[in-house]
């Protein structure tokens, strides 16, 4: 599978809301994740811990919308834009969240994945 | 000047169209700069043939309308979305071009850009 194909089947899946399983079945074992912000979970290593990165945003935002747009694929990367209509729990305030994700393969596996936010 | 004022200064100049002051003002003397295709521009090195990239793509499209999207910063990157709407002029056919940009900076200049392009 090329990045190409890996990128757009993940892209797809994304676009389904299923981003558990787009995980679930790309992201390699050893995959280190940074997000942009400052925090304990700035930097996650290794698949559970992604994981669990995930699941604790499930479960702290109501989520009223989402796009996904991409691949944009270059070499062994790709990067796919988000857009999401997001209520987080902590504050009860509803916002658009405008982020992008940049991915780098490794051997049929993501093996980094570092997000940006948008600055206005 | 820190990497997300000079990522908003940089943005701010490309949504004027000015791709040219915005690389002239920022771009590293050393800038390596990637393309996603293949071909003899996939790498340039340096401010002059990064500037000589831009004078080629300048000459050999009409460009109708554009939009910049961004910054999307995290620490010392940023990433910047360009859609355009262009005629290139080897083919007469009008496109839409779907890319991003990821910009890496270092002393107060733009060391690396490489460029991703949307894959449908």
């Amino acid at each position: 599978m090329t990045t190409l194909e890996l990128a757009k089947d993940f892209t797809n899946i994304l676009r389904t809301g299923d981003h558990e399983g787009a995980a679930a079945k790309y992201n390699s074992d050893s995959i280190a994740s940074y997000e942009a912000m400052e925090g304990p979970m700035a930097v996650c290593r290794g698949k559970e811990e992604v994981r669990a990165k995930g699941d604790w945003w499930q479960a702290n935002h109501e989520v009223h919308g989402a796009s996904v747009e991409g691949p944009y694929v270059n070499g062994e990367q790709f990067v796919v834009r988000f857009t999401m209509d997001v209520t987080p729990k902590a504050t009860g305030q509803r916002i658009t969240m405008d982020e992008v994700g940049i991915y780098t393969v490794q051997d049929g596996k993501i093996v980094e994945e570092r997000f940006y936010y948008l600055e206005t």
